[in-house]
């Protein structure tokens, strides 16, 4: 296999340029070192490059992008038991502590020292090579792409925003927003047995992507009150007394406003897009119909492995998400058209991928 | 026993009147016929008093007030086996449908069709008798005065709240305002077992009595942002990294904003305090911190067991909160002085208690 | 439509007989009446026949026999608004008595005063009409037949263990007995998105038709220690580490044993099926793996519901049980049957059935 | 302070010795390095020196005893940032690896490859120093003393079985076995908010010691059936239609048995003590009842935690169960005191403690 480490970075907000690195090496004896082989671009990737930070994370220095990746395992260290050299893997790229209180209560997304791929200081993935410990590397079945693995990033998000909702066999669900992880969350809560699953978008094709992608209706609101779209959507979805989970994909103040207006008494709301810092929200309505609202923050234990296994049992189809492949060197260029949005999921190849 | 069923009646906003009106009857083989002895008087009662109205709930027609009350069994139905006349017991003044799905599924407190005293159109317990079910009505052991048993409405309310916020031995948790609910939500807390408890008020006073009531420590917000507010809250408290749960039991919107700044990672918030329908929530902060937002209404399952057997254990003294009683004749006085903020909470006498 | 109240008596052990009974009438205003349409014959049903009891339920007078059933709305009460006459229906045979601490905490199947149909002493189904109460009845969508309808009941078992299992997405579950229980638990674990469903009995043909029902993986357990067929489960069904889930449904001794040497620590085991009172029990194993066992006994909150959905859906497809209908004189003859264990499941027609 | 380190040795069944080994040296720049103050005797440590092995655990090579302990800081790495030296402490003695899947989802006391202090081969905590990593090492406020530290274990083992009981406000709870371990759930309970706490025990002065610490209601059970020992337990404490947490802590048959049918439907059973392997076990009362019957095993996340601070809010008086401390060098007389039921629970002082 080749040898370069070519790297995308970002240097500063709207520069990015490529840099051949050296090989990263193994940091402790549980990492494998992995060459990367298709990597996707995740909103925040774009949001950095534009604005150089997302809230709190600021890019001081420069910082390899990408955190969506599959890979080749192509070394691994002495005390891992679980892969080999050769195995194909999907990545998740957030590495805890460990130590904490939430990595020692099973909520390792909430780790007070997480070092997460593409989130400064950390560098991502796009580049020829990266390191990750041994049981944050998944290995993908045979029949399994590695094009499809640098997509179970994006599922996991949808994987722990499902769980977060609760979502139970038979349930109803309303999802906000039909981009990337609005439509995997609808695959996602089919899979958990939800038998009515409302996708809402404002373009027209998006909503018929997604109905024939996992959605059993969709919804595109109009200018009117949240409430007023709230019982429309309810009623042309066949909801009577609201939905039992509404999950948030979009960020947008109407969606999430109109999400609590058309849950169920007793209903589950979660916040899995990022928008606005602060929004008008229907607090009373919360009170008065004891809905629950989450908040879905990357994913934690099990997701990813729940994920892998989605994909194989081919129980969601990432594939039909995947508008296409360009080459490293073209990586500026797709993000740009990820910028425009074109296309759903666009993969970068890795630099030594022919 | 005297049989006047004196009635304390809401005609319309602000117009109060006293009215004879013909005693109740049973209106199942499972209903008791209840002489009341003393009934506390909630915001609601004052707030359909001066408004005739709360959200939905409109007064119509003249309808008797009062819900939080103590009486004492006149008459049992024949298929009644576990209360007697002569028992002295709470009042669970809300009687669902036990046919809805929520009902069924043990959540009542969200029955669709619930009969809920002074919410109009049904009448409350301000009047010498009232009849029940069996099931709603708690016996008082000897040693628990029909006084405490009054207050056991607005305890059961704070129990609720404190479920909802899933407090365990050894949280810490944070109760915005010091009125009866939040000083009741600040004793609860603590016979689970909280180990901090924070009483957040903008009087003094209400601090002081928190402090001598329950609170571990008490906190007087400034005029400064929510995130000022949080931090200086979460510092003089003790509480690294952010509270386990807190409680809102005072619907103002600087108070519900500086609560999810102020909650540790995967915190719970609980939306007890009624207010504006609307407020300006930070959606975002609840997002990435993973919180759990949840609304509590009213009481359910083993609540009104559970607060009976605090009064009962001494767990939570309620007879610290009543600041006075009086005779069933000044029931609009005693209107009026809550309506100022006098005191804590003040009972009205029946009008068959000599 | 044909007026017979024909009705299958149990007499007394080993006593049956048919019997033209008074046509039963509304009890309370929410009851609706029902043509039966189709019963299925359970194993308590034969149980009773050939022993006259179960544990602490003894058949004292004549009972009518009967409890998984279909039928038509012929008569709704005045309160009823959720069915009209001419629906058709799957009929959950309990009647809880909505008042007790488990009814109120939504545990009615652990009501404590149940009245359920063909348990001593109330009568059964096995008739030409029946009440209950409509929130017991449960509307089949027009393409759902009545004999699908009839094996709703048994489903409703299998949908209350499954959730006592707590079986999500990608787990492994081990079903000992493939038995009507046994193989709708298989199902519906499948529909609650188990990735691993292994059937084991001891009978090939059982075990070929789970397999082609709803299992992935089959197992016959040999006469060895229940650690050596756990092992051997295991590395024949690819779990290393133990299943996270075990069912039992078939109240066999060894079966319960090699169930808690074949799950995982921290497993989850259930208690389906009904055998022995007492049995050798590894509870040092249960301790040290932190197992948690729990029984499941009939149906509650939101089964019934889901059972008939899961059929609507085609999630599982219940026609493939049903080895055979007869008329309702042929009902002993039916009964002969299943106590020599021919078929699956054999439906008898309502005697107005043509 | 001196440096010894000399060590209590289990060389083989029945073979005890002291040896001054080498001071131990920090394994990892998270570790520290204590200075062992006081050693509790645990059951598992006798069974070790009686039997040489316990199930799996088979002592090959010579092994320190103890486990049990409280220490001081002496050193810390150069990662540590929660502990310095000086600081007094209770140490967790088992190490989880922290890259499982039982350790990733939070339940580290079911780690696959846990390191666990006198369980073999990893050697106790009866010597001078002992190392362990910071985030298991719990200090200790300045009015605990480090001889209530040493009793923070078997706190800690109450704890972890009182959260799998479930106990809430207002439960009640029998405890079967009024030992160190069955006290501490008593009390453990009581600070969980149980109203009815029921020791059992066939021992008059253990009851009698059991309700001056803890116990509401003590029973001493008789030479008759679990159901007629069960009715009568319950009869004797008021506990109508039977407990809500049954937590067995004497692992004796009779107790196990008792307890299932001592249980309210839907009631919870936990196997803390162990016994024999295999037991008679009334199943079909646990599916009847819907029962849970979980096992406990050690302590997990946030489980020591909540231990010291039971002890330092006085809650839980460990004091109470200290019945004498020894010299390092009158260990092998301390064991032979606890085999012999001697006294509650007995500490060793370390070799370097005056």
């Amino acid at each position: 296999m080749a040898e370069s480490n070519l790297s995308f970075i970002l240097n500063k907000p709207l520069s990015l340029s490529f840099e051949e690195r050296p090989k990263p090496t193994l940091k402790s004896p549980q990492d494998v070192l992995i060459a990367i082989n298709y990597t996707g671009i995740c909103g925040s990737d774009v949001h950095y490059w534009q604005h150089g930070a997302i809230g709190p994370f600021v890019v001081k220095d420069p910082m390899v992008l990408g955190h969506e990746s599959a890979g080749t395992v192509v070394e691994v260290g002495p005390a891992v038991k679980t892969l080999k050299v050769g195995d194909r893997i999907a990545i998740e790229p957030g590495t805890p502590c460990r130590h904490c209180t939430p990595c020692l209560a099973g909520h390792y997304n909430l780790c007070d020292d997480m070092r997460f791929a593409a989130t400064p200081p950390y560098d991502g993935t796009l580049a020829g090579f990266y390191t990750a410990p041994a049981d944050f590397c998944y290995k993908l079945p045979e029949h399994v792409s590695l094009q499809e693995g640098a997509l179970v990033e994006p599922l996991a998000v949808g994987v722990h925003i499902v769980k977060q909702a609760e979502i139970k066999p038979g349930a109803s669900v309303v999802v906000m927003g039909a981009g990337p992880v609005g439509l995997l969350c609808c695959a996602v809560a089919k899979a958990f047995g939800a038998s009515t699953i409302v996708a809402v978008d404002i373009q027209p094709a998006r909503l018929e992507f997604a109905a024939s992608f996992a959605a059993t209706h969709t919804f595109m609101p109009e200018r009117v009150s949240a409430e007023v779209n709230a019982a429309r959507l309810l009623k042309e979805s066949g909801l009577i007394g609201g939905a039992d989970a509404i999950i948030d994909a979009s960020g947008a103040e109407p969606s999430i406003q109109t999400s609590i207006h058309a849950l169920r008494r007793g209903g589950v709301y979660v916040q899995g897009g990022m928008g606005k810092p602060d929004i008008n929200f229907p607090i009373m309505a919360l009170c008065t119909k004891e809905i629950t609202a989450k908040g879905s923050f990357r994913y934690g234990s099990g997701d990813y492995k729940l994920a892998v296994e989605l994909v194989a049992t081919g129980k969601v189809d990432v594939k039909k998400l995947i508008t296409g492949t360009v080459k490293f060197e073209d990586a500026e260029k797709a993000f740009q058209d990820v910028k425009a949005g074109k296309g759903i999921k666009v993969l970068i190849a890795g630099p030594n991928e022919k």
